[in-house]
């Protein structure tokens, strides 16, 4: 019997926005793993930390942060085999994902290196653009609204017409890229009603209208963006 | 003191994807709201319902469908009052939401008509299309990808070009459009690989390629769709 690979959505960072499904996986496995950037704590693990029951194993993937560049893959190719071994073992291991693992999450490289292999399970997450709506106070979406989730990362003739075809926006991986994206943005005439969100429902949450912001944002902050459709139902920001 | 309003998202329909969360506040309330369509059961009470500790007040707001149109305001505009005489009171009420509640959700249209007057709290809950993802066994999106949330309702020359600015698409609400959306997607070279998702982790879940359906889908049903990136690192269905 080989164990089985859960892929568990954490959500956006407030451990209590953990599903009950993942809750009950993630004290059930005997093993753990998370992707630890260096030099720094991992946020999965700090989801994940008061619902560990303890004594369980983990493995930290050590992922090398270079600039806006995604993770290298290379940590992936080195923990996928430590990994399997565990579950042709019969050990089951969840591995901890921020937010949604199928969503903008590194789980999907794990995914691709064992899920032909062994049983695996991917368990949903809160996003956190959705969390971000709801720490906004203003409705993502509604009826006939096109709802656009972009990187920042990509340029600004990608973006465009992206931004230009939707009603409801959400850019995530601010980082360097902010001051170019709002300028883009103010272009485009969707400052009035837009959103800055950085590290929605974890310590230190920050939203406020984007206008109010700086040139300076992380790369883990979002702006959500409104293309001024039904404002009436839309509410407004606290 | 008057109580507090909150939109409690409930995920995609598994009584186990909601969030820790909304199950301490669900258990906690004195009052209870939802949905109910008329001569049919609420899928956001039927969700809720191995959770409820009995013994609460509940509000069903009868909602007529008509067809493929958004339910009708008529329905909130009776239901708030009997919501804000709760709150008055000092009673917690829980408006209970399938997915979450800011994602093309109804209770925007209670946060319209009260959380300017009582104290209002969104919890986000898991969305369908992050569920649907998990169940078709294939990443929505990674780094670079542009993921698009449609309507089916839209007509096609608003669809066309939103399709085509983006690498993930999720179309949702496809009832009697969902021939003409199949025929559009076929028409953009999106067919392979494209998945319909229905009652997603709810009794009765079909998820297939979208190549091997018929004719008919049910209002709530959805098609992921991908621009051939990456797929290496998609997966594959199962």
């Amino acid at each position: 019997m080989t164990g089985t690979l859960y892929g568990l959505g954490l959500g956006p960072g407030d451990p209590e926005l953990l599903t009950l499904k993942a809750h009950r996986i993630l004290r059930s496995v005997p093993v753990i793993a998370y992707p630890a950037a260096e030099g720094s704590t991992s946020l999965a693990r700090a989801i994940a930390a008061p619902h560990l029951p303890g004594g369980q194993r983990e493995i930290a993937i050590p992922i090398l942060m270079s600039g806006d560049r995604a993770p290298g893959r290379a940590a992936y190719d080195s923990a996928a085999p430590v990994i399997a071994e565990h579950l042709a073992a019969g050990r089951d291991v969840a591995v901890l994902c921020e937010g949604d693992p199928f969503f903008y999450g590194s789980f999907l490289y794990l995914h691709a290196r064992l899920a032909d292999r062994f049983p695996t399970l991917v368990v949903p997450g809160v996003s956190s653009v959705m969390a971000a709506a709801a720490a906004s106070r203003r409705p993502l979406s509604a009826r006939g609204d096109v709802v656009t989730v972009l990187p920042a990362t990509l340029p600004d003739d990608v973006l465009r017409p992206a931004i230009e075809a939707a009603t409801s926006l959400a850019i995530l991986k601010l980082g360097r890229h902010f001051s170019r994206v709002k300028r883009l943005l103010a272009e485009l005439g969707l400052m009035d009603g837009a959103i800055y969100a950085e590290r929605v429902t974890q310590g230190g949450e920050r939203v406020r209208p984007l206008a109010e912001t700086g040139d300076e944002a992380p790369y883990f902050a979002m702006i959500l963006a409104y293309r001024g459709t039904e404002p009436a139902i839309r509410g407004s920001l606290a």
